[in-house]
């Protein structure tokens, strides 16, 4: 059983500034925790710890044999305090992250998402999940956008954020350097039709906050703004895009004009 | 100022069932609201009364000029109540609906989505939004699906749900009927590549639940199975993708196919 301190300092973890100060964040539930277990994540992250009730344990009983030293029991009481989920399920698994490793130096031909003040926890988690699928290379994550080791965020995600590379940048400054050789996509009201123009095989796709959109301040580096057309029968609705659809259809269209 | 009992009438609405009982259902915020009252909804809708701060009725006499005599004054507390929201936003606009308005008998050369048990009201608001974006023709929805009148869902999916066509239907008997004349497509992990395939103009696309896809019992319908390819860097993740994104992803494929 945990001790009231440690149990405490779990907890803390279910907030940001914590996070980033210890350098550890929680995985929720059976199939999350189960992927941890089999290694499923990159080499910045490490599996610490695992607190899981004893039914869980005792069905597991050959997968965490390996991991007996850093498996701790905890009653239904417990796992309620440390999950962030209304109903937890069984297990979370702490792990710690290298705040340092992995500095992505873009290249031509790679695909890169550049992501300006994602707001909405569920929306990153479908991002990340979306770039795993579409094999992009890394994310570029502005200072403003949600932290993406937000518990509820990996499960959204699908632990594609324990998967996809990505590192927090000033997304100006970064801009300011890359985008003089490597090309700039980012979706406009005034864009190229995503349908008629000719995609490279890399570049850097930027994607706007939820409600503004691509700050006006970026929009000087964005050498190839593109337009989701729209079909609607009544053309003033809807106003946009949900930003996870439109990086989904965006990411789409890459993909497919390069098989 | 509203009595208790038509506060608890009002508030009866944030459950399926009420709304159901009453063909009644709340739309909530400034920016709702006031599509509402410019009457972008369809034709099976109608405004039946607006609940509002002081402040907001100041500053939108002209607008409201024309509804004064359905529009009543709520403070804070009472705003608190009529909300599912935790930061209620100025307005509330209690609406009524016509379950039986709108009986939509397929057509060839139209697009439509038919959604099998989506759980999840964010994905269902998305899913309305594209649709209403690309110019679906009407959503069927499957028994089992989630309600599109829960105030959350239409803020989600920006207002799309009230003036997107939708209809729910017994799947398994209206595919039965319709899959005879019409192509019906469904995304399948065994389907053919959706950017190789020579789509229609128009079909019924079907779109599965969350977690467990479509129902296996309606495989026979769907005469075009079709696959949106994985480029993930590892084959094993993610297993799949939102339903919301994929549905974005096959409508957008759909439309780029026809311009």
């Amino acid at each position: 059983m945990l001790s009231q301190s440690k149990l405490k300092n779990i907890r803390s973890l279910h907030i940001s500034k914590y996070r980033a100060q210890e350098n550890k964040f929680l995985v929720e539930g059976d199939k999350l925790v189960k992927e941890c277990l089999s290694g499923a994540f990159s080499n910045r992250f490490a599996l610490k710890e695992i607190y899981a009730l004893q039914d869980w344990i005792d069905d597991n009983l050959l997968i965490i044999n390996k991991f007996k030293d850093i498996c701790f029991h905890v009653d239904h009481k417990q796992l309620h305090q440390i999950s962030l989920q209304k109903n937890p399920n069984q297990v979370v698994a702490l792990m710690s992250f290298d705040p340092d490793l992995d500095i992505h130096s873009p290249e031509t031909d790679k695909l890169y998402l550049a992501l300006d003040r994602i707001q909405d926890p569920g929306n990153l988690g479908t991002i990340f999940r979306l770039a795993e699928w579409f094999g992009v290379d890394c994310i570029f994550l502005s200072e403003g956008t949600v932290d993406p080791l937000n518990p509820k965020l990996i499960q959204s995600g699908m632990g594609s954020v324990l998967r996809v590379p990505y590192e927090k940048i000033d997304l100006n400054n970064w801009l300011s350097v890359h985008s003089k050789k490597i090309p700039v996509y980012g979706a406009f009201l005034d864009g190229e039709s995503v349908y008629k123009k000719e995609l490279s095989k890399g570049g850097i796709i930027v994607i706007g906050n939820e409600s503004q959109g691509i700050n006006d301040s970026l929009r000087k580096y964005i050498n190839h703004p593109l337009l989701i057309p729209k079909f609607s029968n009544e053309q003033a609705y809807p106003e946009s895009l949900n930003a996870a659809t439109a990086t989904g259809i965006i990411l789409s269209e890459f993909k497919r004009s390069v098989i």
